[in-house]
Formats: structure tokens, C-alpha cells, sequence
């Protein structure tokens, strides 16, 4: 049986470890990217390089895109030189990206009449699970389609769930990001009431990690940031675009989300303060100016 | 060696397991509760009972309150008939309330001179950790005094942990009552979220429940909820309680924390709505009515 020929287009922090994976696992593997540097660097190990998404298309069997907003999704799938001028019977277009649920419907929708199919598949586990292959995806669009792609998804991810029809892996997506963006206000809320409160944060933390305010965010961000490190991980700039496309989501089906809203402010704030680039957990830096109290860093 | 004798003020659905629990392992004990009906059922079970708080106080090593909010505990310790005119030198004072930091630090100021020494011990676990004595104990107060006191403290709790001077138990206990808070409020908002933007909020949840927005909350609620199950569990009218000592505790130190102030606003229209006897999950039931939508129940 020949191995499906896959392109890639987006070879950014997420994505070129993505492409590096799948070529690693043997796939004839062909590669688009605005700038042309990352190319070259999967040309180097084997890769092919297109002067256009459209001639990635027509000499794929799968092509995943991986960008980093709603637009960039929808030039590269819809728009002219786009994987629909290279459409042909039977391309599957996975995409990796996190944008709008609704845009992801309307490629879906686009690219279905010309035998395409499409799958929204955003991740989750930051570019050190892009790196090791663990991702967790999101998966909406046609059982049949994943079914097929499947073996090739596991080269990339650990966990692969079928939400549902097109837009679904958006949706839980976005979903993800409603929880993780709420944890992330949460604790840099409870750090510095605790320590303003005359408690000792660590302590505190301690306290409470094993109980019913028990999550991931808990168990791994407050030793980060008692050591003072409030470096990627996940950038707050990305969170801050996650939330936006929930708000503009919510907006399209009418939506009151007070929690994403107020989350999506302060995001808002911490990227205005030019902290965009830190780790989704420096929103405490908001928490931290607005109560003009600084989390101390201990040697503990 | 003598047991110690033990006091309990407070046998409410969360206090009466527990005294009930120090008397099946064999502690002398004198109950005190403002109706007598629970008080009863501790004596048919072998317990005294006291006509004060000064009387438990007066006859006991180690006194526990368990009462609903700050101004029964300080009614309670500092009031006529109360702890404090029953102290006597080296009587430990045990409180298992959810209050005002403030307040502990003030009891534990005004007992410390008269010899004694209090402990603020709220508890995480709902009743049936009451009951079965796996409660988490977050402990505020002199390290001595807790170390007197732990092998009585390991028949009501399974997780005892320091967390540091008077008041520390209670600003761990609102620590924790801010993530909590938070990771209800967002869990109503994703599932309500998914379901209006045509996903399986089911699926969303097993899609999401083990990456980076991994917790307790959605471990064991999504479920129930699903199900049609809004009982508690932890009450909401207790969250709410919870999420207002937290902001008043936030106005005495100046503090500004968005979040707790947008969920303590949101609990308090639950109790508006009536539905304070709802499991804090319930919150949920908010956001349905801002939406005109309702979670599906379904089969599954």
C-alpha cells in the first residue's frame, strides 16, 4: 500500500514540529510557508517545498494548514493561489489551527462540493506535545474522513476525540479555552489575595491542590511562577485571540458569557501592557497591578 | 494517659457527622446546638449535653464550633454564655466554620491572654467526607497547639495541612472557594456555550476533560448534570456565603479580584432565583436564563 502523500502549510512553533513528526514517520511530505526559512529547514530533511498552498493541494492526498488566525485559515483554504484552486476528488484538508467554529463550517462547506472533505482538528499540549507527538485533538467534520486519516493523526497526537459534524473540534476548542482561561484568573486572583491576606501563597496551594479545587493549572503553574518564571508554555497573546473567537462566536449565536467576557478584558489588558508574550499564567501580572502587590518570589 | 475531653458547638449536616465520628473513637463529649433535637441524638449516642457554650467550654480540653457564618462563631467564642466565659488555661479552641479571616484572628487574640489557644480549621469534603472522616483540614494557628490536637484532628479529616498563623486556614478555605467558583461558572458557560453552537456538549467535555483544562469539577459534574442531577453535593447558598466573605475579606485589605466579584454576583442571582439549595454546580442554571437555553438531558 503507497503512503499517503501529506502537505503542510504553517510552519510555525506548532506546526513545523508537526511536519517534522509526520516526515519523520515516513510520509512523502510537501510544505508551504510565508517566510521562507522554515521551508528550507524541512527541505534539509527530505521535505518538498511549493511556491503555493494551490500546488500543495494538488499534489496531496491530505493537507493539514496551521495558522495563526480565522483569516489566514480562510485565505489560504478559500482564497486565490488557495487549496480550493488545487482541489481535486478526495483531498482531506485537516486543519490545525484554532479559529471560529463558523469559519470551519464554511470551508467544510466550500471545499465538500469538489469531493473534498474537511476536518477541524485544533490541538492542545503547547509545542512541547507538537514536539513529542502527544497532542490532544479536536475532531469535527465526516467519521469517514477521520477514519481514514486516523493513522496518520496518531503520528501527531495521543489523544484524538470525534466531537462531531464540522466546526465541533472548534467548538470543544473553544470550550477548552472558556476553562483554562477561567483557572488562569483564578489562580493569579487567589495568589495574591493569599498573600495580601497575610497567608503564604505556596502554603495555601498546598493546602488546597489535592480537594475539589483540584486541576492541571493547579498542579503545575504556581511552582512556575513562586520561581518567578512566567515564560511559554502557552502565550497569554494566544489565549487573548482564543477568547476573542469565543466573543465573536457568542456574538454570531446570540450568547451572554459574563465569565469569557470579563476573562477576555483582562487578557485584553495584559496584551495592551506589551505581556503578550507571556505564559497564559502571567495573567496574575494584571491581578498583580491592579492591587499594586507583586507575588513574591521565594527560594523555597 | 487520659483521653482528652472534647467539646462540640454546631451539629449541622457537616458538624453532627463529625462530632458523631470523635465519639465512635472513644473521646469523652459534651454537645452544645441551638436546636435540641441534634443534641439528642448525640446523647442517645452517649454524648453530654450543655445548656452554653460557656458550659461546653468550661468542662472540656478541646472545643469545636461548627456554625453557619462570622457572626454566629463570634456570638459563639466571644459572646454572653459563650467560649470565652468558660476558658481556662490550655483549652484549644477548633474551628470548623468557614468565616472571615479577620475574625478568627480576632477570637484567637482575645483567647490567647485567658491561656488558651485557637485553631482556625475549616474543612473541603461536603458531608459525606463528614461522614466518612476523609475531610481536607486547612489549619490556621499556633503549630503547638495543632500538634496537640492531630490525632484527634485524623478522625474527622484524611488531609491535614499547616498553612500558617491565626486566619491561615480561612484565607486557604477562600483560596480554595475562588478556583472552585471560578471552574463552576466556566463549566456553565462552555457546556451552554457548546450545546448553542451545535456540539455535543458531552462530546466536548471527554474531548477537553483530560488536557490543560483538566479538574476535579470536570471530572465529576458534567455528569450529573447531564443526567438532570442539580442536588448537592455543596449547596450554593454556601458558595455564595463563601464567595461573600471573600469579597468582604477583599474590602478589608483593598483588594481588587474581578472574577470573585463577577461568580459572588452570579451565586448571589441563583439565590435570588430561589435556588440556593442547589449543588454549587447549579450555577449553570444562570447561565440557561441569560440564554433562553436550556442543557439537554439526555440518555446516554
Amino acid at each position: 500500500m503507497t503512503k499517503l502523500r501529506l502537505g503542510y502549510i504553517g510552519l510555525g512553533r506548532m506546526g513545523k514540529p508537526m511536519a517534522i513528526n509526520l516526515l519523520k514517520a515516513g510520509y512523502p511530505l510537501i510544505v508551504y510557508n510565508r517566510s521562507h526559512g522554515k521551508v528550507q529547514e524541512l527541505v534539509n530533511l527530505g521535505a518538498l517545498a511549493a511556491t503555493s498552498p494551490k500546488q500543495v493541494a494538488a499534489e496531496s492526498d491530505v493537507v493539514f494548514t496551521n495558522l495563526p488566525d480565522t483569516p489566514d485559515v480562510l485565505a489560504v483554504a478559500l482564497g486565490k493561489d488557495g487549496i480550493i484552486e488545487g482541489a481535486h476528488e478526495g483531498l482531506i484538508c485537516i486543519d490545525n489551527s484554532t479559529i471560529k467554529p463558523s469559519a470551519s463550517r464554511e470551508i467544510y462547506a466550500a471545499l465538500k462540493p469538489l469531493g473534498m472533505s474537511c476536518l477541524d482538528a485544533p490541538v492542545s499540549g503547547g509545542d512541547i506535545g507538537a514536539q513529542q507527538g502527544t497532542l490532544a485533538i479536536m475532531v469535527g467534520g465526516d467519521a469517514d474522513a477521520l477514519e481514514k486519516v486516523m493513522p496518520i493523526l496518531q503520528v501527531i497526537g495521543k489523544t484524538i476525540t470525534h466531537v462531531g459534524g464540522p466546526g465541533s473540534g472548534q467548538v470543544a476548542k473553544a470550550a477548552n479555552q472558556i476553562m483554562v482561561a477561567a483557572q488562569m484568573v483564578a489562580m493569579g486572583e487567589l495568589l495574591i489575595f493569599a498573600q495580601k491576606a497575610g497567608a503564604n501563597p505556596r502554603k495555601v496551594v498546598e493546602a488546597i491542590k489535592g480537594g475539589a479545587a483540584q486541576c492541571w493549572t493547579l498542579d503545575v503553574k504556581p511552582q512556575r511562577l513562586f520561581a518567578g518564571n512566567r515564560e511559554p508554555g502557552f502565550r497569554s497573546a494566544l489565549q487573548a485571540k482564543d477568547l476573542n473567537i469565543i466573543m465573536e462566536t457568542a456574538r454570531e449565536y446570540g450568547l451572554s458569557l459574563p465569565s469569557v467576557a470579563l476573562d477576555n478584558q483582562l487578557y485584553a489588558a495584559l496584551c495592551a501592557m506589551d505581556l503578550g508574550e507571556l505564559d497564559n499564567s502571567g495573567i496574575i501580572s494584571i491581578i498583580e497591578t491592579l492591587n499594586n502587590e507583586a507575588l513574591r518570589i521565594d527560594e523555597e
